[in-house]
C-alpha cells in the first residue's frame, strides 16, 4: 500500500551506500588526516536552546572576505551536499556531468525526478571539448556540474574549455572548487562579475573540519537569492557555525596542512610512478587515481592489512583512489601496495 | 538571463524570512529558555576531519529506546524541516495541512513544485472532521500533515479524529509531535503497528537543543527505507550527533526542565484569562495563543520594552503568539503586557 504512494523515481531508488567498513588506516573518503580540535572549544559558550543564525552572517563574511567577494554572493549549506539539491531544485533537469565524476550530482537529480545526461571524458581524464560542447547545444542541461579537479581522477580540466563552456552553454555551470584547495590552479570565482551563469562551490571538509558539514556557493547575488529561496532557514546549525568561524580564523594553520598533505601527495605519487605494476595517474588533489592488475584483489588485501582505500574499478577499469593521509599512514600503505604487486 | 533557467514555481517564490529583531526577551520562536551546555563537552573529543556517521547509530539507537521502538524504525534529519523535504520529495502531492498550522509543510511543498490544500480548522481550532474527511476523499493527496499539538493554535486535536483521518485516507498521515512533550496526550507511536500509512515527527528543537538541528521520524520499517533513499549522507553533522546524545542521556534533565515549562505555562495561561482585554487559548505546548483588541499596536508596544512576540495577526485575527520563557520573563512579559492592554 505504501510503495503505491511513492514517486516512480523514487521506487527506483537504492540508498546511498556511505558503509562503515572497519580499519585502522582510513584513506577511501578524502578526508584529511590533520584535524582542528582547538576549534571545538568554540561551541562550548554556546546556547543549546536558540536556533542559528539563519543567515550565518559570521560564517559567510568570513569566507567572503577570503574568496575576494560579498556577503551577499555566498550561500551557506549542511554540506556541498545540500547546496546540489538546492541547485537542482532551482534550476531543474537535464543535468549535465562529465563521468566519472562526483556521484552525487546524478543521485540528487534523480532524487528529485530529472533527467541526467552523462558525458564521457577523454582518455587522459579531460573534458572532451566537442563532444560537451555539442550535447550542452543538442541537449539544452539547465545545470552543468564540472568538478575540478576532479573526483575521483583527481586532475583539474583544462580551464580554457571550462571557460568555453561557461561562455558558450545557455545554462548554469557550476565549477566545484572542493579540491581546488590542493591545487596550484586558480579559482574561478575571479571570473563571476563576467559570466552571469557561473555558480562556484566550495567546502570545507577536505581541508580538515568534514565533521562539521559546511559548504558554500559563491555566485552573483542574483544566482544566491533565487537559491536562497529553497534554503531551509536553519540549515546549517549553531555549532558547525561556531567550530567553522573559530577553524577558518585560524587561516595560517589550515594552510600549513594542507601543505603538508600536497608535499606528500606528490612524495607519494612519486614513488607509485616508479613502482612496477602500478600506474599513478597525476593529481591536484588530496587524494591518488592508480591503476593495478586486480583491483579486486589488491582492494582486499590492502584491507587485510587494515588499509581501507576506495575501489573505483566499477567505473575506472582496474582503479583504486587512495586518500592522502598522514605522512606516517602513507609510508605503510606504500609499504604494503608494494608487498602486494610484488607478489602478484 | 539566469532568472529564465529558474523553474516558475521558484520564481514566484519568496525567501522565508527568518529575521532578526533585536530584543531583550526572545520569546517568538518556540525555544526553550533552559540550554544544555554541558551537553557541549561532549564534542570535545571529536576529530573535525571526519565525516559523521552516516546512519546516527548512537542517536537513533538512544530515541528508539526512549520511544519504544527499534532503531530501524527511526530515521534522523537536519531538523524537522528536512524530513519534510524529504517526505514530500518521496511521497509528491497534493500536501494537505489544515490551516493555520506550521508554515514549513506548505513552504516546502511549493519550492517542490507540489500542490498543497488548506483546511481551515474549526472555530475552536480542531480539525473539522468532516471538512477534512471529503477533501481528503476528494482531492486525493499523497501526504496530510497534522501538527498536535498545533502551531500556532498551541491546542492538540482530538485523538479520535486524527486516528479517523489515518484509517479512512489512503495517504500517508504524517502527525507531527514537535510540541507533544509538553502535552499530556499520547504519542501516536503507540498506532505504527496498526496504520501502515503513519509516520511520526519528532524534533530536539523545542525542548532545549534547537542550536543543534535534530529532528526524527518515525515510522514502519517500509517508509523509513524508502525516505532513507532521498537523505543525504551526511545530514546530522558530528558535533550535533555527538550533542543530542550527551544531553539525550540525561533525560531526567530535560523532563525537569520540561516539567518547569509546563508549570510555567498554565500559570500563565490563567494570569492571561482573567486580563481584561485578552483572550488567551488553553495550550498543550511550549506557547500560548492570545487575541487582543489591536494585535500590531501590542506587538510594537510590548517589543519597546525589549519583549518579542510572534504577530499572527495575519492568519489568526487579533492574535499573538508568545512562548513561554524562564519564570523571570514570562513575569517581566505578563506585567509589560497588562500595562499596554489598560492603557488601550
Amino acid at each position: 500500500m505504501v510503495r503505491r504512494l511513492v514517486k516512480k523515481n523514487v521506487r527506483k531508488l537504492k540508498p546511498y551506500q556511505a558503509e562503515e567498513i572497519p580499519c585502522r588506516i582510513k584513506l577511501d573518503a578524502n578526508e584529511s588526516p590533520f584535524g582542528f580540535d582547538s576549534a571545538l572549544k568554540s561551541v562550548e559558550g554556546l546556547e543549546t536552546n536558540r536556533y542559528p543564525d539563519p543567515e550565518a552572517k559570521s560564517l559567510r563574511q568570513l569566507v567572503a572576505k577570503s574568496w575576494g567577494v560579498g556577503r551577499e554572493n555566498i550561500l551557506h549549506g549542511n554540506g556541498s551536499d545540500e547546496l546540489i539539491y538546492y541547485l537542482i531544485a532551482v534550476f531543474g533537469g537535464p543535468v549535465l556531468c562529465p563521468v566519472p565524476t562526483f556521484s552525487m550530482y546524478g543521485i540528487i537529480a534523480s532524487i528529485l525526478n530529472e533527467k541526467s545526461i552523462a558525458v564521457p571524458l577523454d582518455r587522459n581524464f579531460q573534458l572532451d571539448r566537442m563532444r560537451m560542447l555539442t550535447e550542452i547545444r543538442r541537449r539544452k542541461p539547465h545545470l552543468v556540474f564540472l568538478s575540478s579537479p576532479n573526483n575521483p581522477t583527481g586532475n583539474s580540466f583544462d580551464p580554457e574549455v571550462v571557460t568555453d563552456i561557461i561562455r558558450s552553454s545557455r545554462s548554469i555551470v557550476v565549477v566545484d572548487e572542493a579540491y581546488l584547495p590542493f591545487s596550484a590552479k586558480k579559482s574561478f570565482v575571479k571570473l563571476l562579475g563576467k559570466y552571469p551563469n557561473l555558480v562556484i562551490m566550495k567546502t570545507l571538509s577536505k581541508i580538515g573540519l568534514a565533521a562539521l558539514r559546511t559548504g558554500f556557493i559563491v555566485s552573483s547575488r542574483e544566482i544566491v537569492e533565487e537559491v536562497n529561496k529553497v534554503r531551509l532557514p536553519f540549515n546549517v546549525n549553531a555549532l558547525s557555525q561556531a567550530a567553522a568561524v573559530a577553524a577558518l580564523q585560524n587561516s595560517g594553520t589550515i594552510r600549513n596542512a594542507v601543505d603538508v598533505i600536497v608535499r606528500e601527495r606528490d612524495a607519494l605519487f612519486h614513488r607509485l610512478r616508479d613502482l612496477p605494476g602500478v600506474i599513478a595517474f597525476p593529481s591536484d588533489a588530496n587524494f591518488i587515481l592508480f591503476r593495478v592488475k586486480d583491483a579486486d584483489r589488491v582492494y582486499r588485501m590492502l584491507l587485510r592489512r587494515g588499509i581501507l582505500v576506495r575501489n573505483i574499478s566499477d567505473s575506472i577499469r582496474g582503479c583504486l583512489r587512495v586518500t592522502i593521509g598522514s605522512p606516517e599512514e602513507n609510508e605503510f600503505f606504500f609499504k604494503a601496495l608494494k608487498k602486494i604487486v610484488q607478489t602478484a
